[in-house]
């Protein structure tokens, strides 16, 4: 790999690391739409990985706009969030437990996103590429509303009934 | 370990996973203060250890109160960020790119941690435990304020400055 030394190489990089994020997502989601008991969070998760896709695209977009090969770099944060989500659910969970751990889970994703795309776009603003932080912002509205939308789920039904919940 | 089969238990087991983050953290932050060439950056990440070491104490504390031990579990996550920091690091980069590489990394820490104590709030306060929460609230907001300032240090001087910098 060439040697990064200027903040585009930094860029074309960062998108690369959030690019191989998205593709592990696309992968854990189906997983947890599985786990998930609550209808709502289903619904959440088969939404949001419509999204993933449309995200991806939109990576793939930048790239060609910046004259460079699509391709991922191992993000070794998001497979960290992801083995550990894996993780919890082997354990002995009751399913409102489990849902508990399901939307942890999906918020440190998020968080780890809207953190990422906030670097970009403010990287690519200031290298005057417009364009490529137009299609990043999208994104980023995106991942911050999945975020609202989790908070709510956790605090109006899945804590609740998670604290609820006595092991059989 | 027991396996978890309550929310109480997630609790105890997710601060063991921000215990083992914050710690990680503290060995992280000298190293990204000794990298960094900006002063204000240099600044703020000395005053975030001495917070970042506040925190682990709030955690003891949590600890104490829900009778449980002192104790972390690896936090994969953190692990990986802190891993592609250093990364980065070792590349050939200009200071202003390396200032870049090391507000970029600080803000996914941060995020990751709005996301923890988010969660651990959250089920604190469903289980009961005004106390913890109270403490862990404490915390939360410092990783809010730090991630705020981080951002308009950023897109205030180190963006610009890594934007204009040209390899030698």
């Amino acid at each position: 790999m060439a040697k990064i030394t200027d903040l585009r190489m930094l860029l074309v990089d960062e998108l690369r690391d959030i690019y191989h994020a998205e593709k592990q997502i696309t992968r854990a989601l189906p997983k947890m739409i599985k786990a998930a008991t609550s209808e709502r969070l289903k619904a959440g998760f088969e939404q949001h990985l419509g999204e993933t896709q449309a995200q991806i695209e939109r990576l793939e977009q930048c790239f060609e706009l910046l004259d460079e090969r699509v391709r991922g770099k191992t993000c070794e944060a998001m497979r960290g969030i992801i083995e550990e989500c894996q993780t919890m659910l082997e354990e002995d969970l009751t399913p409102e437990v489990c849902d508990a751990v399901l939307v942890a889970s999906a918020q440190k994703v998020e968080h780890y996103e809207i953190a990422s795309y906030g670097t970009v776009i403010a990287w690519a603003k200031d290298l005057g590429l417009a364009n490529v932080a137009k299609l990043l912002d999208e994104t980023l509205e995106e991942e911050k509303a999945t975020d609202v939308k989790l908070t709510q789920l956790a605090t109006k039904e899945i804590n609740r009934l998670a604290a609820k919940a006595v092991a059989a």
